[in-house]
């Protein structure tokens, strides 16, 4: 794949074919007062890159198409699998204040719960400080009681693009997705197996933005 | 800007100029079997994209260019002030209580804090966790005890780049930049215009992703 920056000639002849489509490359060189050959590498580039369409016989289109959205297509192209990180887990019975320390050691903004090692539910920061200025008592209520649970989770799947995965995270508000596999589809039992948050995306952003 | 899929043809020419550089036209057309003429668009693709150099009287090198950075040209070119949202601020002498519930209410992950109009400390939400299981009495400490103070605070300006802030969000592993005006240079006194989060960074990245 290679980027090209087009030349006046070139957005010279795009205008020309935009404005008496269909039209021949004689007509063009015509019009511009050079010869066909001149134009042949021009013309060439306009086909290749999908802006101009050639029709033997009739001539030169113009498509439509001005620039391919490469940028769109890379992120399109990265999964969840080349960027999810290590899930932090802990069971239904674990009390608040030992998963806020967890969350704390662990450096992460939202933990999984799990029981039998499927997914139950999710807690988050803003769960967690809710509680605590709340009165509960964090050393005798277990997560389990306040977690968001199943169906309302959202999560996503290694195979997915990680552009589903940022877009599910800024439509549902969320700061952090569970990346699960499917065990049981009748009993929707699903495995913990990554974690994809802002973070996520934010070092993603650098890495597109400072390597590519 | 186009983009363009080099064809086999062109990455053969590639692979032929790296092999035996520099090369003249002649030559390349004779490994391949085919007139200058039917190579003259290849070659002129080649040498408009930057991958090959062609020098008069001596031929083709290859300049070792693959791909010119589109994305992170587009991304570079993003400033903070495009993106930058709304900062929201309260004093040093609000209690962490009511600083906690302007959070919730403006539904923000930091709060940034003033004294005089000037920016002086911040406060996330896990400080404001930390400090809840810690004991500490919500009501009675005001949050200036507890924030991180100037010259700790790490911000961005306006006219930064937003590459740059998300690489300030990943290296002091924070979630949220002031955004902030320099008044007076000396006396260290800025005023704080807006936030960047790692909130901005995805949606900015479901932005490109999709519309680009």
């Amino acid at each position: 794949m290679i980027i090209i920056q087009l030349s006046e000639r070139q957005e010279k002849i795009v205008d020309i074919v935009k404005e008496g489509q269909p039209i021949t490359s004689e007509a063009i060189a015509k019009k511009l007062e050079l010869t066909r050959a001149t134009l042949r590498p021009d013309l060439a580039i306009l086909t290749m890159s999908g802006i101009l369409d050639a029709r033997p016989k009739v001539g030169y289109f113009y498509t439509g198409k001005t620039t391919l959205s490469f940028i769109s297509e890379k992120i399109k192209g990265i999964k969840v699998a080349d960027v999810k990180s290590i899930p932090i887990v802990v069971s239904e019975e674990t009390s608040l204040y030992d998963a806020i320390v967890t969350m704390f050691l662990e450096d992460v903004s939202s933990i999984f719960i799990t029981n039998n090692g499927y997914i139950s539910g999710v807690v988050s920061r803003k769960d967690f400080l809710k509680n605590a200025i709340g009165g509960t008592d964090l050393h005798k209520i277990p997560v389990g009681v306040i977690m968001t649970r199943m169906p309302n989770i959202v999560f996503v799947k290694s195979e997915d693009s990680i552009l589903s995965a940022a877009i599910k995270l800024i439509e549902h508000e969320i700061d952090s997705l569970p990346v699960v596999e499917e065990i049981d589809r009748d009993k929707r039992n699903y495995k913990v197996v990554g974690r994809v948050t802002k973070t996520t995306i934010t070092r993603l952003f650098v890495e597109l933005g400072i390597n590519s």
